[in-house]
């Protein structure tokens, strides 16, 4: 009854408010009947919370605006933000020093928390909402990996038709979040199901499952290293990085791929397999997939990708670094049928530096790749929705008239 | 980048802070790597939150206690509970009066918002724990209902060796939330895929599917009544309620079991589907069922069940309630193989008023029925594990020597 109650509360509490609206209306990503935050058609986003007490509370949008709220006679604070670009903005509160989430958002895991946001929607955009087509589904599955010593999460899509279809098997491809993000990003905030349904419906991308996979991992029995006074960036920090990137990079190839293949109907081999990421699960899927060619055949890296993690930035060597995969050009591109390549036009100038340098030091050594510059979106999802759009469909096409 | 930054950052924090730590250690519904909230053997919890400027922190655990928080130098704030007991127990933080979730703890949808929680271990207990045993899988599907005019989400557990058998058919289980939650309560909060794995893996309950739906619905093109000035409990509040209720009966009815049916492998006929739900989603299954005993022939409400939303908790009626379907008990026997009520010794005296008046009002007109009582558990999700535990089992045995 306790629940009902305050069901019921919010029910009257946002349907009086919602008569005093203007032409701002409640987002898409907010909880049920919750009428802030709301949009205008400008992309406009009018922010609202309750803290009566609070002396001081800024709205804190991530790659946006941060902003001063106003304290109103009701005891809640008002802010309305300048036009935002169209895509999914993280954002959180910050009431009297305290980084907290928005109660009336939904809540998506970035940033290591679950943080709050605004869907602004893209005019014209229906290729990452829910259509009348056939939909895939998306699965939880649990698997125990013997690298981790521990039970780990992961989802996978199933395209439409895999359980009709029971004598049909499918390529698959591992797609990543970002750090900070979980395995739960590209269906919450990317939409990833919905971009697969409407371009498998369109038999614009060969029907095939996704897997996505929590990109955190901490070998069996070891104890988190003591940081202790380690600096940001120092050699000890990088050392702490790449023994998390080794560990999930054993996880992926000896618990993931032999537990994803014996469950699923699977095409188990490399000509079938395509592992991309977004940033850090870039960073991981060039890792991972270069050190591992016998597994894989298609890579993507969107906003994210070699050489990053590097200090410095440093020019990417395509004669040495890994283990000199990108050294004899015919050979790779024989070996790898999509290697892609992305970054929004908006993004910091250290990820377009990075991500443009590496395409450039890539056509230098005549290696063979899609680069594809997103227009005026930043590091964030509307950045790798359109990704994955131009990405998906180029895979699996090895031996079909590959374009 | 920026996402890496922060979670090495926070890995950083965190680890700083583990060395600190004496016998509390992280809870389990924590994510990754943050070292609050952290619970003792006994079951204190030990919160912290940082709000540098604030001037009033308290934490509001739901089912228990209120406490102020203390600020220490460093612009943190702490305190830690008397013991609680093993459960899952929702609660927020008050910030100068913003009430907002802890960053430490995982999102977990209640009381309309996404809240934390922390989840006290009960000695022994297992059931609801992941264990070597078959997994079933937990899908997400989404359904366009004609009766909300909208597409609606909604979880289904799929059984260990559902994919490989492929010439099985399932009953099906409808399992609801309680007020305030959605569709993801049942797994996240309740684990009800680990306690079906559990109890599928000893034999104890027939492997089945089990539908999670979202259960608040509004009517195509209606749009939301003028609650303005009306009181809580008043005649039009209980119209509204009812509305929704009506429209809920209707996606189940008429989308939702057609849309389960035809899109997996169920035994679709009233023999083999059940309905149940806690609180809130036990008086919709009550309401559901009896109007619907065509469709259903197991009735289970958890915390929740008839008549509990009447004004005044009046007495129900076995003569005349829900259009008489109690008024013949051999008739009603003959048609409802299991009729399930159960409440927590620790629920507020409505809750086991409720419950145990239902209870004796059964009993009086002979109406075949199961009571169980939680020992010293409150209106929570410990109850409803217990619940579920017991439920499951007595599923589907119709014609196989019930018990």
């Amino acid at each position: 009854m306790k629940w009902m109650m305050g069901l019921l509360f919010a029910l009257v509490a946002n349907l009086c408010l919602a008569q005093a609206a203007g032409e701002f209306r409640p987002a898409s990503s907010n909880v049920w009947d919750a009428q802030y935050p709301r949009i205008d058609a400008a992309g406009r986003v009018q922010v609202r919370v309750k803290a009566p007490e609070a002396s001081k509370v800024r709205v804190n949008f991530w790659n946006g605006p941060k902003l001063d709220m106003q304290k109103q006679p009701d005891g809640f604070w008002t802010v309305i933000t300048e036009p935002l670009v169209p895509g999914f903005h993280y954002y959180t509160l910050i009431i009297d020093g305290a980084e907290v989430s928005d109660p009336g958002s939904h809540a998506y895991f970035g940033g290591t928390r679950h943080a709050s946001a605004v869907e602004i929607p893209e005019p014209g955009s229906t290729y990452y909402s829910i259509q009348d087509v056939p939909h895939g589904q998306v699965r939880e599955v649990w698997y125990h990996s013997k690298v981790t010593g521990s039970w780990r999460h992961a989802l996978v899509y199933l395209p439409p038709g895999y359980d009709a279809q029971t004598d049909k098997r499918y390529p698959v491809l591992y797609l990543q979040h970002g750090g900070g993000e979980d395995e739960t990003g590209w269906i919450r905030q990317g939409r990833a199901n919905f971009i697969l349904d409407n371009l498998i419906a369109a038999r614009e991308a060969e029907p095939m499952i996704v897997v996505m996979a929590y990109g955190y991992a901490r070998r069996a029995g070891v104890s988190p290293p003591d940081m202790s006074g380690v600096a940001f960036g120092s050699p000890e920090m990088l050392k702490a990085m790449h023994e998390m990137a080794e560990t999930f990079e054993d996880d992926v190839t000896q618990a993931l791929i032999p537990f994803i293949d014996k469950t699923f109907r699977t095409r188990a081999d490399r000509d079938n397999r395509a592992m991309a990421g977004l940033s850090m699960g870039g960073m991981q899927t060039f890792h991972i997939t270069l050190n591992h060619l016998d597994l894989f055949s298609h890579i993507g890296g969107f906003s994210g990708a070699a050489g990053l993690l590097a200090p410095g930035n440093r020019k990417f060597d395509a004669k040495k670094d890994y283990n000199g995969v990108f050294a004899d050009a015919a050979a790779f591109a024989k070996r790898v049928h999509v290697l892609w390549l992305g970054v929004g036009t908006a993004e910091a100038e250290r990820f377009r530096t990075g991500i443009r340098g590496l395409h450039q030091s890539l056509n230098e050594a005549g290696i063979e790749h899609v680069y594809v510059e997103s227009q005026d979106t930043d590091h964030e999802w509307q950045t790798w929705r359109r990704a994955l759009k131009d990405f998906a469909p180029r895979l699996f096409k090895h031996g079909k008239g590959r374009s």
